[in-house]
């Protein structure tokens, strides 16, 4: 099954919560201190609670490169414990030359094994291509963040009358050959998402930015659904996988996802 | 000594050269593949035989991780081979949102020990800052980069005049209260290397495509010279490290650096 076809499997079956691992030592349980890699044991519980009910996993690179190698073992003994039918998202933000970038795509895809990535649009279509190129993968491509500094470059107006962002979405759209690609879309300004719905043309989107950074995920839902767009994932990190700090933390982050699938569950039933 | 004084006493000593340690299993002497980590093994030889030469070393990151963590660990070996007062640069091109972002650096500055990093502006200030906010370390901002993508989005026109790629050079301008910002930019291109060069206004800039890429190494050297420009670095990657395929290949390497440096110091000699 590739890439594409998970997600849409998924999502035809009303789920879109990604869970977001970003999984941070000092924020665990101190309960998991005792094991040899306490971060792998945080991933295994979630995993194991939530793997019925998620749309995705997210692994944000950073979180595991902290570490060094010790890290990256991590993240490689993470992503053999998601079962087949689920997709997984390297969230790596890569993007360089040509040559590069093939190094990069081979890490992420070969190596680890993700089905998808999360790439930088900046430096262009050979900077993307080598990830392109794998045809049953995934590609989500930064459009507009959820931070702050969106303002800064993202939201630039262009000459020809676009913001940046909405040429990076329109530039991609037309690289979309192999129908791999998707976009990045932060989901902290619920306007902005529907002002800008219709450029995504039904192709994959993956929304950070509800959460910790107060986006809202009912309204990012609804957006979704009143426009037929079934392809999105709602990444949901901090406000979810650290809702609990005791022994048997994986109990409430089950209930916490189950509580986000039933919100769009009754939003597709209301429609 | 921090890392902006480590390049200025190399580049006031006459030395430019930045050697691109994007070292490639499949293109390594084929002597070398009896040793435990070869990659490790050709690195080794070529900073033995480069470092009184070299004005820095870039260290790809893309060419260890697609080793997983065993090329993490090639990259930290590599790493403490370099003597102290040679800048090191880790060519890792992050950027992602403020907690994210303090994870790559703590991965980049704190883990590895790299003297300085490579960094995608797209998502603004707090993807950069928790970069940044290490004072004695160097940021090279993406400004306009050496591959043919660069038309698609760095090269576009603004609203308000200037491309993309000069907006994000002014802007990291106005950033750069701790004196540790600089700027990647192509050599690719000599004429918009000269007409953008007053914009850096003295801020060290990293140039990769000399060599492989096509960029002259002479006509770069002169346009920083001839604008009394002196933070500089020229990035040679395949070109040098790949030079010779023999058993002693680090003896061309070597030869091929100083080639470089005796270039340089023609043109400082002339002006």
């Amino acid at each position: 099954m590739n890439a594409k076809e998970k997600l849409s499997r998924k999502n035809g079956a009303g789920l879109h919560i990604c869970v977001g691992l970003d999984t941070d030592i000092k924020k665990i349980p101190q309960s998991l201190l005792k094991y040899e890699d306490p971060v792998f044991e945080f991933n295994r519980r979630i995993i194991e609670a939530t793997k019925g009910s998620a749309a995705a996993y997210k692994i944000n690179f950073a979180f595991y490169e902290t570490e060094g190698s010790k890290g990256f073992d991590s993240l490689k003994r993470t992503i053999s414990l998601i079962p087949n039918d689920v997709l997984t998202i390297g969230d790596a933000k890569r993007g360089d030359i040509g040559n590069t970038s093939q190094m990069y795509a081979s890490s992420v895809f070969d190596h680890f094994g993700f089905d998808s990535v999360t790439l930088h649009p900046y430096m262009g279509r050979d900077s993307l291509s080598p990830f392109i190129d794998y045809g049953d993968k995934l590609n989500f491509v930064l459009a507009l963040t959820s931070n702050p500094g969106a303002a800064d470059f993202e939201k630039l107006k262009l000459e020809e009358g676009s913001f940046l962002f909405q040429k990076v979405i329109k530039t991609v759209t037309g690289w979309n050959e192999k129908e791999n690609c998707g976009f990045v879309f932060g989901a902290t300004n619920i306007d902005e998402l529907k002002e800008n719905i219709g450029l995504f043309k039904g192709m994959p989107v993956l929304l950070p930015g509800v959460g910790a950074q107060g986006g809202s995920l009912e309204e990012t839902a609804r957006s979704f659904e009143m426009n037929g767009h079934n392809a999105y994932l709602i990444n949901v990190s901090r406000a979810l996988i650290y809702c609990d700090a005791s022994e048997n933390f994986e109990i409430k982050v089950k209930e916490t996802l189950e509580g986000y699938n039933k919100i769009i569950a009754e939003i597709i039933k209301s429609l």
